[in-house]
């Protein structure tokens, strides 16, 4: 396994990789890497000849109150973790080597951005597809691996991929989850016990979602209600809960063909997303 | 020649062609062609073993008052051009095919688009950032060939170019010029022979710049106050005369290091661009 740092080397060095016609699998990473992304590996190892993974903590999708700098970056352990999974390539690059000083080009996905997790987190998203656009262009992957538990990146991402013609097949894996129900996720580490026993109410409360609409529910808001009544037991500040079209991501009234509900909540300091799709 | 106006069709045929290694230079134009862009596909033949041109009159370049509709379509008489020059692939999409009404997804490049025509043309560049984009990833080029006369535009794809990490050189090809020294434009034929003979005013106003420069003249305002007043002889609208930083386009009160000459100016209905640049 080799761990590159700079752009142009990791680009030199697929290029030999894609002359000989090797098929390239693509997780792209912030690291602290937990099970969900060990399945995204697990993923793109089995459907492909060399697998790159890339880990950087991307500090254009921080906001100025975020936590950018405390964010965990166990390097060493990452990368222990992706030599025995088999990856190939990992790109750990400085912030530096991929936003230089005269860097000034963004790319936005409009409207989508603005939606759920976009109304809370300005400029996320066009930080998540200026850097995807990038790693894109420098790994030039055939195939991208996603998480659904961040069900509007993972929706953003196809919509770029789509609108700039990249020749990438996007797959998006399954959310994994703890034993208790909670999503995994870097961030489970910053809450202490009691917070951590809360937390499993996003979980429930989408199940909540899940048994109403299975019981004949359509109404969108009676359902977002009985959530807000669950979460409302827990210590934990709602940032927004949806039921939304799961490609253009408006706010559906009733529950019709493919939704997505999805919910943010804050426990303590932590900002916890979940989200689960109802097929029609 | 392969006529082609599929995205995906081209990409497949690209695909065939990158597979045996071929080097490919890529013109992008909005047909209509001229001298100006046949040097350009003439250096690509030179420097590439495959060579795309692209025609496609860009709809998200053009703002709502603008000449999107009557802009010149002379496709038959454009792909002759390129047969005569040794063009393999001629890329003709429809709007439909590269904005489909899903499209949401754009490409700015900030700060740069805003100065000199992007003053005056809202969402100009960002039309052009975002087609570009779109058609490196189509045709994947190891050569983008511009020309000169569009200063600003090959600066901002330059921009673009290096901050998305696209892996293809942009060569900017010198201004072809009429006998008299108007830049040639797929515009010019918009003009009666009246305002065409006024139209060398753009070029020669340059000129004037570039002569008082060379005898010494350090002060931008004034070289471009004596610019106004050769072009107020004419029947001419000033947009602007800018002496500006050749990378970052900011204005430079004293000639310094390398500048970009350039202005726009309306003559009759059409708007003329011109520039030179001033090496230090």
């Amino acid at each position: 396994m080799k761990v590159i740092k700079s752009p142009k080397s990791i680009k030199r060095e697929i290029g030999k990789q894609k002359r000989k016609a090797k098929t390239i699998g693509f997780v792209p990473t912030m690291g602290a890497l937990h099970e969900g992304h060990l399945s995204l590996i697990r993923q793109a190892v089995k459907e492909n000849e060399l697998v790159v993974v890339s880990i950087f903590v991307n500090p254009l999708q921080f906001g100025p109150r975020e936590d950018f700098k405390k964010y965990p970056r166990p390097l060493s352990r990452d990368l222990k973790l992706c030599r025995k999974e088999g990856v190939d390539f990992v790109f750990t690059p400085d912030p530096e080597s991929l936003y230089p000083k005269k860097f000034s080009t963004f790319v936005e996905v409009a409207g989508l951005a603005d939606q759920l997790c976009g109304k809370f987190r300005p400029g996320h998203f066009r930080g998540v597809a200026t850097v995807v656009a990038k790693l894109l262009n420098i790994v030039q992957p055939d195939r991208i691996y996603l998480g659904q538990k961040d069900a509007q990146q993972a929706i953003i991402i196809k919509r770029m991929v789509d609108d700039l013609d990249f020749s990438v097949k996007v797959r998006v894996m399954p959310t994994l989850r703890q034993k208790d129900g909670l999503a995994m996720s870097s961030r489970n580490i910053y809450m202490n016990m009691r917070e951590r026993k809360s937390a499993t109410v996003l979980f429930r409360a989408l199940n909540l979602a899940k048994l109403l609409i299975s019981n004949g529910a359509k109404d969108s808001l009676r359902i977002i209600s009985r959530m807000r009544q669950m979460i409302a037991r827990e210590p934990a500040k709602i940032d927004y809960i949806a039921i939304v079209d799961l490609e253009s991501l408006s706010p559906l009234r009733k529950i019709s063909g493919n939704c997505l509900i999805a919910l943010a909540v804050r426990i303590g300091k932590v900002r916890l997303i979940d989200n689960t799709i109802i097929r029609a």
